[in-house]
């Protein structure tokens, strides 16, 4: 008998037992529960919480057939995503109205649905998936932040209220809070899956992804989104695998911590080796440093059209970052936002180059520790160019900084390579780790 | 004085005169809600309406500042697309309370409404823009179906009942009711028009874009839509134009009145080389005719899971015709999907060689002449092809076939080259016509 207490069994495991009737999916879900009430004064990562309704579908799948790969499981739901049981409140106060329902699920949330998942609430986003935070609070330190914008699912799914969670990244929405938190955050392909029935901010960058305690956890919540078929275990090494080490154009914003840890991988390069995996630095290609800039301005000129109707109806209820961030859309015009998709293309076709040499890179997530929440949800800069790429990232969490606090790095696949990468990074997970 | 009837005249023409306040809103809706109010009974195009509104609105218009370039103008919206002051139906029965509001309007619909254009009413789409036909007829034979997926929008425009109207493609549900109703319609580079506030059917596909009875007038409409400068005057031929002939893969269902329209355009090749413009013949790559059925693999794949929620909840309330759509995608694993997603790629960096050689294709947009309403609404078969490269396509009414219904031919314009496009079509349309 395993003593684990069952709020921190990890998603696959979890699944695995609730389909072999060895786990009941009320127990889990009255652990997760439990584990919610005593936090969520500290932590704040809901916006809104329905217990007795997620425990009554428990008990239903108790009753009922195994519906599915996720049969059980207890799932939190950025408040970006429709609910048809649930307010969609999008981090404003606009929409703030906790009697709104929308009329469907999200496609994500539907399917996740049909899969035996139950959803136990929303969880906090920060402003329309921008830049003003939420009340979430990092569970590792309440005075730091969780990082944005899935700053309640990472914060979540961190602290065990939680197996698994939905994320959305338009510049590094799932990779920094999981950097954050210490948790796995994967963020898809761009276009694997479906973004219908959640708020749309920007057109080309906008990516639905997961939060899971490990990367066959990741892999089962977002299976169920992309049809793909789940990584193999992670005990066979990818053959031939060959890592490059990313520093990339912002290395000089990363911290101690961050270099030590950078240092800790360069160290495994031997014993890594032995299993055939090879590593070595990545320069960075010519111009790459000027992709930030790029997506900065396609996702400000796409926000402001995103955000059309709030812009006009609601001015006064956008905070004042937000305001700015739709100014600095304004600026952008037509002509100009055409030609950022134009070279973005370019730059996702000659990021093609990397991958000749390389089959996964591993780059920085965030300079290191959280900061002060009082400061903000911290900078997107180590994920703004891998999403413009539409890249698959994955950040594993490697160990803690100066204050205790998580840090790690992410892995980034070749494009549409999101099963391989999630492969290569159970595979790689344990060997990077502390 | 002109003597056309204030409802005929096109959206370029009366926006001019709107802003010189030589035309009163009010008046200009008063005179398309007449040719509503006698033809809709016939046509059906709208599955709502709110005269008393707009009407208001136009007066509202009427005595305030010009608030931009759509100023007064009527424009019908296509039922896809959420609006706070209207019912969103999706041509579904799942959606038709009539009572229903969204909280916000669509991207699309805040932009035009922001630059003073009224909003008449919700056009009919087939249902989720698949293949269920709506009520709505073809304006030059009752017994005729307009073309689908934005059927109500197309006859609208074509009916001279509203200058402007929203549609939406996937497969070819922009060109094809433009082309069986014999209107301009155009559908934008993929990724060009944020889609946030529409039903969203196909993540990869679906494309915002519009109709009017003039390039002119569309490109006033998209203009709002993109951000993009508007298209010059037709007056200049655009320098050292080079036009390819692409019949293409499907040029076997063309009928007797495309081939006559066909060599029509051969035989101005002359006249058009007077203006600096070339035309050739262009070869179909090879495995283009592939592309067919990878467009439909990936629209079933992607509606199949972006349709989850209506799949799990309403099964009973979808068509026969839906059905077997979603059927059809759940039969599609997610790693063919993938492969799909990377095959559509590699295709759309492919055909950047047809482009080094022409400016613009020439290709059919449909078989000839619209078929019996009993008969559905047509094949999107010369639409989808363009669709999954992303290019943009403007559709010209040229003139009538054997039965006196519309036919026309579609511009294919290079990827993100919307704005040459409008002026290339801009200066070809009264070169190519009757």
């Amino acid at each position: 008998m395993t003593t684990t207490p069952l709020n921190q069994l990890g998603a696959a495991d979890a699944a695995r037992r609730l389909a072999r009737r060895e786990l009941r999916a009320v127990d889990l879900m009255q652990a997760c529960l439990e584990r919610i009430a005593d936090r969520e004064p500290l932590l704040r990562a809901f916006v809104h919480l329905d217990a007795d309704a997620a425990l009554a579908a428990a008990r239903a799948l108790d009753a009922g057939p195994v519906r599915g790969p996720l049969h059980g499981l207890p799932l939190g739901v950025k408040d970006l995503f429709d609910t048809h049981d649930m307010p969609t409140a999008c981090g404003s106060p606009i929409y703030a109205d906790p009697a709104q329902r929308s009329r469907s699920d999200a496609a994500a949330v539907a399917l996740c649905r049909a899969a035996g998942a139950v959803v136990v609430g929303k969880t906090v986003t920060t402003e329309f998936a921008t830049f003003e935070a939420g009340p979430t609070r990092n569970p590792h330190a309440l005075d730091r932040t969780p990082g944005g914008s899935s700053s309640g699912s990472a914060a979540a799914v961190a602290d065990c209220m939680l197996p698994l969670a939905f994320g959305t990244q338009t510049a590094a929405s799932i990779v920094r809070p999981a950097a954050y938190c210490g948790v796995v955050g994967f963020k898809p392909s761009f276009g694997r899956v479906q973004r219908a029935g959640m708020k749309l901010l920007s057109e080309s960058l906008d990516t639905v992804g997961g939060f899971a305690r490990s990367v066959d956890d990741v892999a089962l919540l977002v299976s169920v989104l992309t049809g793909d078929a789940l990584s193999p275990s992670a005990d066979a090494a990818p053959a031939g695998l060959r890592i490059g080490l990313f520093r990339g154009p912002q290395w000089a914003l990363v911290d101690h911590d961050t270099e030590q840890l950078w240092e800790r991988v360069i160290g495994r390069a031997a014993a890594l080796a032995v299993a055939g995996v090879s590593t070595s630095e990545v320069a960075t290609p010519s111009g790459f440093d000027g992709l930030v800039a790029l997506q900065s301005q396609l996702m400000a000129f796409e926000a402001t059209r995103s955000l059309a109707h709030e812009r006009f109806h609601h001015a006064d209820r956008l905070s004042r970052k937000l305001t700015q961030l739709l100014d600095t859309g304004l600026a952008v015009s037509g002509t100009a936002h055409n030609a950022n998709l134009i070279a973005a293309r370019q730059w996702q076709r000659r990021i093609d180059t990397l991958f000749e040499r390389h089959d996964v890179l591993i780059a920085p997530s965030a300079s290191g520790e959280a900061g002060l929440a009082s400061e903000g949800t911290g900078d997107p800069v180590f994920g703004r160019a891998w999403t413009l790429l539409g890249l698959p990232c994955l950040h594993l969490p490697l160990g803690v900084g100066a204050h205790g606090l998580p840090i790690g790095l992410q892995l980034v696949g070749r494009p549409n390579g999101d099963a391989m990468l999630l492969h290569m990074g159970a595979w790689l997970h344990p060997r990077l780790k502390d």
